[in-house]
């Protein structure tokens, strides 16, 4: 789905949100993961404009930092994002809202301090990991008016910021996009399990050296998020702490069309999507899933969301089985419409059912491989949709069964 | 939620579909297995009434012998029912319609031959196995001759009966319900896989000696399968091939209460519920998920099944984690009204979470038994409702990775 326009426009993940101009980032350890691992981040727009959009779980139970950054986004206004790990501050009450709120006030003084008068509601605040706990607020304020020092304003920064928000992530997600016009999109991206629609559960910030307003930020964001990240899903599970953010800052002087913009930012979730499902919680497998022959988009996205997320599907694609009935008998359940009589599989380009009947050799198709498509054609219209997801294997139960213990 | 209405009525599980007067069963190695195991089941209506009533999947990739018996007991009338396990004869295509439909015929000959007048329109037909593959006619049609001369008026047909439609399932499943007033109601099961709404995927047959009409069986199937199976979700996958049927004769001579008649095969009904999860596949917790206080008896249901459903859930509770949050989590995406400050969740009786908010020694209740009961408040309404579910486990993911293989 990357999307160029010239040779010259280049997509890199060996850099982040540092890479457009005018933007800082470091990443530490705060003490808040019993681990010592780095659990606390900074993104920090340096102007001239501080243009901001923001996409946020549908979880109706939020977590007290979405209902925070959803307030401070509404201005469209945010000149820094503090992210930690080791701790969601979700379904933690009154006592849990003041936190974030704490955190804000705490970074607008650091940076005021530092020289760039800021206030709480300019800054967005971002949680990951157990959700029911109290922060540790002795030990995270003290490090936010740390971090402030750390800012860098070269690459090390982001990836040390990339590093500082992962929680069962065994990687980090960066990427970034440069304009053959010399401007710039970067981004990075958390998020390993609770991945699924409404935005895949992950926290992620983007930026933009370019000149754009709110508004067209907002647009460039909608549009990459429901082709990108909500078209992940992993298991199903959507968190309560699900937050995307794009800054701009206009220091590249350049003003990009909406379409150019909406290609950049695309191109780089696009690319971010892939790799946290490269990285999902116990994957063996890279799985698209996509449902042609729709009589809409829409029913398509429903269908190949209903096949991604059956166990049963998932099960056999982690023992490398081409056991396609299990697809048929998951798509069949999807609130769509569809004539079981017109349905048609393939495995990998290899057909394994033909107009509702197994095709010859279908048992025999090999999927040892790492990346599986699965192609599901209901032979009815033009719409079509892809979900990325993955197997459901022993590491995935493993994860799982042991995240809080 | 056993019935009984006076201390005569009894409820055993060492009897199943032929504890009515009237029925004879049969069970038998027609070697649609490769293993050599059980793989056909008769069950027979001696009369004199032979008043039916079904309920099918709502897959709508439905398998030959779904489509078949649905046109069977449109009429309400059903003499016998042949049921294989060994393979589904689903996504067939016309010649698995046509391998329904001679054995069928077959049956019908072979009862005729017997000394029954039976025409291949009174006989149901159901098939359990993997999707996709043909079923070896060479070896059923010559067993479906032979099953009908071994079939029993004792309780052991009916037990092989139940054996024979085995397929991952460890045990067979039976039921019977003795009324005091001496009518009787008898079941078999099977299902461990692809077990979920709208009819746990499962083959269920259900004979009673009662003199009951076609309308009234229907009544009082609709009404128990609502309340059991259908709130039974062990992947939350539907599989093609889901039928429950229940057989009355009349036999008894005794016609029983709408109300009375309901009772008895609800109280059978959920028994076989509760069998079949609890071996269901992989299982090493049977869960019971209820949603109280929901503004509807609807509205809970689907909270419920939605939070029986989350893989997340399931897998903190195979690592018997109360990880309260993820049923947080989990209740906050379900499509119905709450208020995420009033949600309030106990384990096994426990308090984790009161009006949103962690409750003090949530992470320490013990979770280390088979059985777990989580309770979820919404303190909206008087709708309540519970699925039966189990974990997600090792064993879940181990038996479905190498179904077909």
């Amino acid at each position: 789905m990357t999307s160029t326009d010239s040779p010259a426009d280049r997509l890199v993940r060996s850099q982040g949100v540092t890479a457009p101009l005018g933007f800082r980032a470091a990443g530490l350890a705060a003490g808040i993961k019993k681990s010592g691992k780095p659990d606390l981040a900074l993104v920090f727009n340096e102007g001239p404009e501080y243009a901001a959009a923001g996409v946020f779980t549908r979880n109706k139970v939020k977590a007290a930092p979405v209902l925070w950054s959803q307030q401070v986004l509404s201005g469209g206004h945010v000149r820094a994002v503090i992210l930690n790990s080791g701790g969601a501050n979700a379904c933690t009450g009154p006592g849990g809202f003041q936190d974030t709120h704490a955190t804000a006030e705490e970074l607008a003084k650091a940076l005021s301090n530092w020289g760039t008068e800021t206030g709480a509601g300019e800054i967005a605040v971002c949680s990951t990991g157990l959700i029911g706990d109290r922060l540790p607020m002795d030990k995270l304020l003290p490090a936010v008016s740390e971090i402030v020092h750390e800012m860098g304003g070269g690459l090390s920064g982001g990836t040390d910021a990339a590093h500082a928000i992962m929680t069962t992530d065994t990687v980090p997600k960066e990427a970034a996009f440069h304009h053959r016009a010399k401007w710039n999109v970067g981004g990075m991206a958390k998020g390993a399990g609770m991945l699924a629609p409404s935005l895949a559960t992950m926290l992620v910030v983007l930026t933009t050296d370019a000149v754009a307003t709110s508004a067209q930020l907002d647009i460039a964001l909608r549009r990459a998020t429901r082709l990108t990240f909500d078209r992940l899903d992993v298991d199903g599970s959507c968190s309560t702490n699900d937050t995307v953010l794009l800054l701009a800052n206009g220091a590249s002087a350049v003003a990009p069309t909406q379409q150019e913009l909406d290609a950049a930012v695309l191109a780089v979730c696009d690319d971010l999507a892939a790799q946290l499902m490269a990285d999902a919680e116990g994957v063996t497998k890279r799985v698209l899933v996509t449902v042609t022959g729709a009589v809409s988009e829409d029913e398509a996205l429903i269908g190949a969301r209903v096949v991604a997320r059956d166990s049963l599907v998932k099960t056999a694609l982690f023992g490398s089985d081409p056991n396609w009935g299990r697809v048929l008998a998951a798509i069949g359940i999807a609130p769509i419409e569809l004539d079981p009589d017109r349905i048609s599989v393939s495995f990998n380009g290899n057909p394994v059912c033909v107009n509702g009947v197994g095709a010859p050799g279908a048992r025999e198709v090999d999927l040892s491989g790492a990346d599986i498509q699965v192609l599901v054609d209901l032979g009815l219209g033009e719409g079509s949709a892809t979900i990325r997801t993955t197997d459901l294997s022993h590491g995935y139960v493993e994860e799982n069964s042991a995240y809080s213990s």
